[in-house]
């Protein structure tokens, strides 16, 4: 304590109020310049040296469409090997044409996200194999789980979309498992969701289920676009026929396509951060090319996913310095061809402690620094992606709340300077009841829902319980509480039937 | 996991390694240009505001020797309340007196601080009165304690200073517990450490007694200084008698002498980060004058310390969205005077949990994107203070190791854009063995001691392990194994010899 400080603890609460309360749907504009780790001329290096990795040695594409399509543009292709080598004016005339900014509306049009610029998204997490919660410890994805977890996402507004299938419900069949989990997403949270990128079928699926919801055809859809299509580039240089078939449709369907190359440095990448960028820069390149061959115009994002591997084990590591340096970096990129970013904040804790917390908060301020667009996996990942925790999901929307807070500006009118509220004090007096501070004090700071500030004494009176073991007690009462945000019985039934007469067409195959 | 996703966790280490190898002290310079949540405009609203606070209300001060110097110089004293009001002209023409840069020497020339710039340095806790661990539970300062938490700070070089007095050992007599303090210091460790600026006395035994340890007279260390002494404001707008005589005391040695305002919004301040950063650099401003009113040009740092309190509770609360937007503009106002800037890097968890962390995360990263010079509180310090805490140092000890890794700029010379490595792999292939990755997998990335990153089932198998629970190991293991860094044996005995000396002279009183 600094010398002469008074203890302040004195009007300490008897308990703690169990409710929580989260922020309000806001939208979130960060008012710093990106912080830019790369100089304008080594931006130009790692951007010359891609095309060049393009032109001399290419990607390989495994599909015929999207061969026909390089071809028909002019690019090398050898259909031999799939290997597409675009050069560098295909590539950076093709960019040119999408747009910088672009509007994604779910079913609840107040939830609409504004994609470009320095507005920040947050995502629940994406493709979790497992769950975890401390009650009923870690399994397998599954349905009812699976509505639980979009649930809580669903709980916290400061979680703008949901990720690509957060945890998938590998009980059901493979071939219609998207069906149900669109038709969860639509029926239990309101944000934008993504289509499942794998294939052309499970993306027009969501097309058509997300404009029933909306009251909308599909053609409708095309002008004013609902859903996410995260294609992953298959790194080294490899765009697989699943993947560049989605990217196709989402491209021809107008939604919003993001080409995220998933480039762990020393595994999929040289170990070198510019040689990952340079790898990652190629690849994404690649399939914004193919975006806007598909269809010119068509609302793209470019995707970032750099990290390391340990390099004693192979184990894949997140929220390290370098995948934050990473985070700022790809941002730079992004911006460097007039596009929306999507990076990501993650972390490779096997438990929520400090040190997924740390790896948190290392990844978070790369992606929100970089002027992240798209933030994935902002709630809920531990496990390097392995599970979904619902425990992480609570601390992530805390620190994602305290993110926010801190991004609102600081308001310096004289009202706020108060002179005549500081002279009104004596020297050595204190401000608590004061006429300034009482007409402030309940809307004056953030107030966090999960930190617990009371005295150690109080503290350990009332069990000793760490931030993880509150946040358990929260995630049952949001789940106890929780309502899905209503939606009209004929919209509802128009998704209902379209599943139904879906699932007939596509018949049931064994999960 | 991402589509196409490769498990990359193959080749896991069959046990951990339980070394520690911490990172080589380093000067640490932030290559991003400082965050500025205030424009020009506002920093000038503010620094006029305080000004004219200054002139029209002052501050008291309660030393008659401050007082005489501020009436010398022509400042507004009323000698009945102590309240000095200084003009503007006055504050602005004695604080640009001081240097933007300066040199502090320890007794290992090595680990020399150059303060000011954008270069960073990070403490050790200061003041808490108690400790824990996770063996030895929570007790009250006492030397062997003291002994311990200084020996590991001294064992991570990214802790390049010590708090003022980390944790006082109170059973020894208060009227020369500082020089044992300073003789533990300068016996443990080799790092700047804090003269306690409570009195004259205690400062000029300090510089006394570093003179002796560096082989240097005290009137050389004049011009060489060693010693930082943190005077605090007893906020709202008050120096105490003893704070304003350590302050003099500091200047006439020209040792680095920091003024900080202890203002907590809310309960010091009015709860407007407006209002807190106005009364906060007045009071500054009042300390800087007098630093130079003893001594023109005596190195001197601004120092900020605004945070919040709970106004549910009036508990203390640190890692705020409030206090880490504090923490950024506090460094745009020390700029404005050419000064450096000392903030801090605190938290109000009770434990070392998710919350302790991310608060601890949200305040470093204000710090340091404010570039703070001297960021305090860096390592250690838990339950807002009260406590210096094993594990906390442990873990806070692998956050900034992580920092200071994320803040080394990324090479982007062709050798590592290394389009010849990335093309030597094919599509869909992995780098882990290719020559460019062997010749420098072994220092391409940051190697965290702290984390681990096996899989579920190895975790679990060894125990579950959160990162406290490893970080507890770890300062065991450090204990162990530590050695007291060398010291010439005439310098220690002419240490040893003043402490006896004074303390003959001194008399003992109770603790």
């Amino acid at each position: 304590m600094p010398h002469g400080a008074r203890r302040v603890r004195g009007r300490e609460r008897r308990s703690r109020d169990p409710g929580v309360t989260p922020l309000p749907w806001r939208a979130v504009d960060n008012p710093f310049p990106p912080l830019e780790p790369l100089s304008a001329d080594q931006i130009e290096a790692v951007h010359e040296a891609s095309l060049t990795l393009l032109e001399r040695s290419g990607v390989e594409v495994m599909s015929e469409a999207a061969l026909d399509l390089f071809a028909a543009a002019g690019a090398a292709v050898d259909r031999a090997s799939g290997v597409v080598r675009p050069d560098r004016d295909l590539v950076l005339e093709q960019i040119a044409k999408a747009p910088s900014r672009f509007t994604l509306t779910p079913r609840e049009p107040a939830h609409a996200l504004q994609i470009g610029g320095n507005r920040l998204h947050f995502g629940l997490v994406s493709g979790a194999p497992n769950l975890h919660d401390r009650i009923n410890g870690r399994r397998a994805g599954n349905l009812p789980d699976y509505i639980r977890l979009i649930s809580l996402g669903q709980s916290f507004p400061c979680i703008h979309f949901l990720g690509s299938q957060p945890a998938p419900p590998i009980e059901l069949p493979a071939n219609t498992r998207h069906l149900d989990i669109a038709h969860a997403n639509l029926v239990y949270t309101d944000r934008i969701f993504h289509a499942i990128g794998i294939g052309a079928g499970r993306v027009a699926d969501a097309v058509e289920m997300v404009a029933r919801a909306r009251g909308l055809t599909a053609a409708e859809l095309e002008s004013d676009p609902s859903v996410i299509v995260n294609i992953n580039v298959n790194s080294p240089r490899k765009l697989d026929d699943a993947m560049a078939e989605g990217l196709m449709e989402s491209a021809r369907r107008n939604q919003a396509t993001i080409i995220t190359p998933f480039t762990l440095m020393g595994a999929m990448t040289p170990v070198t951060l510019a040689a990952a960028l340079t790898q990652q820069n190629a690849e994404a390149l690649l399939g914004l090319t193919l975006v806007q061959l598909t269809r010119p115009g068509a609302p793209m994002v470019y995707g970032g996913f750099t990290s390391n591997v340990d390099m004693k084990t192979g184990a894949p590591a997140f929220g390290t310095p370098e995948n934050a340096k990473a985070n700022l970096a790809g941002g730079q990129l992004a911006r460097r061809y007039g596009l929306p970013y999507r990076t990501s904040d993650c972390n490779a804790g096997n438990t929520v402690d400090a040190q997924a917390t740390w790896e948190t908060m290392m990844a978070l301020w790369g992606a929100s620094m970089g002027h992240g667009n798209l933030i994935y996996h902002g709630a809920g990942w531990l496990e390097g992606g392995l599970v979904a925790s619902f425990e992480k999901l609570v601390v992530d929307a805390e620190i994602l709340q305290h993110l926010i807070s801190f991004l609102q500006p600081i308001d310096t009118s004289p009202s706020e300077i108060a002179l005549d509220a500081i002279e009104s004090v004596p020297p050595g007096g204190h401000f608590f009841g004061t006429e300034h501070t009482m007409a402030r004090y309940e809307t004056a700071f953030y107030a966090p829902f999960l930190s617990d500030w009371r005295t150690q004494e109080n503290w350990a009176a009332d069990g000793s319980k760490t931030a993880t073991e509150r946040a358990t007690e929260i995630w049952q009462r949001l789940l106890a509480d929780f309502t899905p945000p209503p939606m009209e019985e004929s919209r509802r039934e128009a998704i209902d039937s379209y599943v139904a007469h879906r699932k007939e067409a596509l018949g049931s195959e064994e999960p």
